[in-house]
């Protein structure tokens, strides 16, 4: 077997979240217990954009497609990690050229916010122009260790030159452990439909 | 790219759950949208043994081992579907001794629950028999098609068998369009932590 490396955000109430909003932090409950004389079970309530998640179009474009056109197949596959710790601020066109990057490709951005367990106020982004540039090659997915892959752009247009292009966005997963270079990928969310989005368990095999 | 073969429940608030109990049924809401100038977001509310879902031993086992416990290395590799479609009532030992099982399986249960949207109420079990068996091979994993591994046994002693011999249980696996035989298993829960059980994505690879 290969060895698998977790890159997905543990799911608890002390996790980090979106710019550290009370609203977007989980819950998790007991509902019933063994001092009771029942099963443990316990109830989880969330946003759907919580930890490691898959974006689906509709959550930045009215009338998007939901999450369940996204395939497995899209989601699973060969992948590469971009060793983008060195950036500042945001990764532009210039920061991707050298990855001489193709068409189809997965890539995982390895950045600050990998090396962080708090939400960075200044967490680097895609900016727009190197949005654009990875649709004009047209890569089949890009997974951000922030949890968004945009920080404050007017109109959101990293997502939506994304999603226009049929290239799938994953937000939140954790890169600290691995290091830059080709891997296989599995993204797996939950089977919602319908929605915006979908949290997921996500690993790489080397 | 070897074929993948999805085998997933759909979580949605019409579902099948357990009983049918309105309480077990997950609720998915809108939080924000377009339509207020803002991007598509949900909230999902469900138990932790919603469709697919990872159990562990905290569920059946006071003062059982977390949900975290249990290693994507145990939930991804070979596995064999064994078609149990023809049972009735239980599964015994004495259905399982013709698969000729061997240590270590990762084995799928495909039943009369494969071929039912709704909650069967009368849904073929494990039996105490059976799972004492598959404990004594020392199975690594069994996945259940039904939302349940046993139905009504007092004290349930088949998951509580399996629980204390490291087998790691599935439930509410879908495999009516899976044939039997030899795949690679991908179980992949939401990453949760300190808890009984998670919901999770399933997938078969051949």
């Amino acid at each position: 077997m290969p060895n698998i490396y977790d890159i997905t955000m543990t799911v608890e109430e002390s996790m980090q979240v979106w710019k550290n909003y009370e609203q977007k932090k989980p819950r998790i409950s007991n509902v019933q217990n063994h001092d009771e004389g029942k099963p443990h079970e316990s109830l989880l309530t969330m946003n759907t954009h919580t930890g490691t998640h898959v974006d689906a179009p509709l959550h930045m474009l009215a009338g998007g497609a939901t999450i369940e056109t996204i395939t497995l197949e899209r989601l699973v596959g060969p992948a590469r990690v971009l060793d983008l710790t060195h950036v500042v601020d945001c990764i532009t066109k210039d920061d991707l050229v050298p990855f001489a990057i193709q068409r189809g490709e997965r890539l995982l951005f390895k950045t600050a916010s990998s090396l962080s367990e708090e939400f960075l106020m200044d967490f680097p982004f895609l900016r727009e122009d190197g949005a654009k540039y990875l649709a004009d090659i047209g890569v089949g997915l890009i997974a951000s260790d922030a949890l968004g892959i945009e920080r404050a752009q007017a109109e959101y247009p990293t997502h939506r030159t994304l999603m226009r292009n049929d290239v799938i966005i994953v937000e939140g997963v954790r890169l600290k452990d691995v290091e830059a270079g080709n891997y296989t990928l599995v993204i797996a969310p939950l089977k919602l439909t319908g929605i915006d989005a979908a949290p997921a368990r996500a690993f790489l095999m080397a």
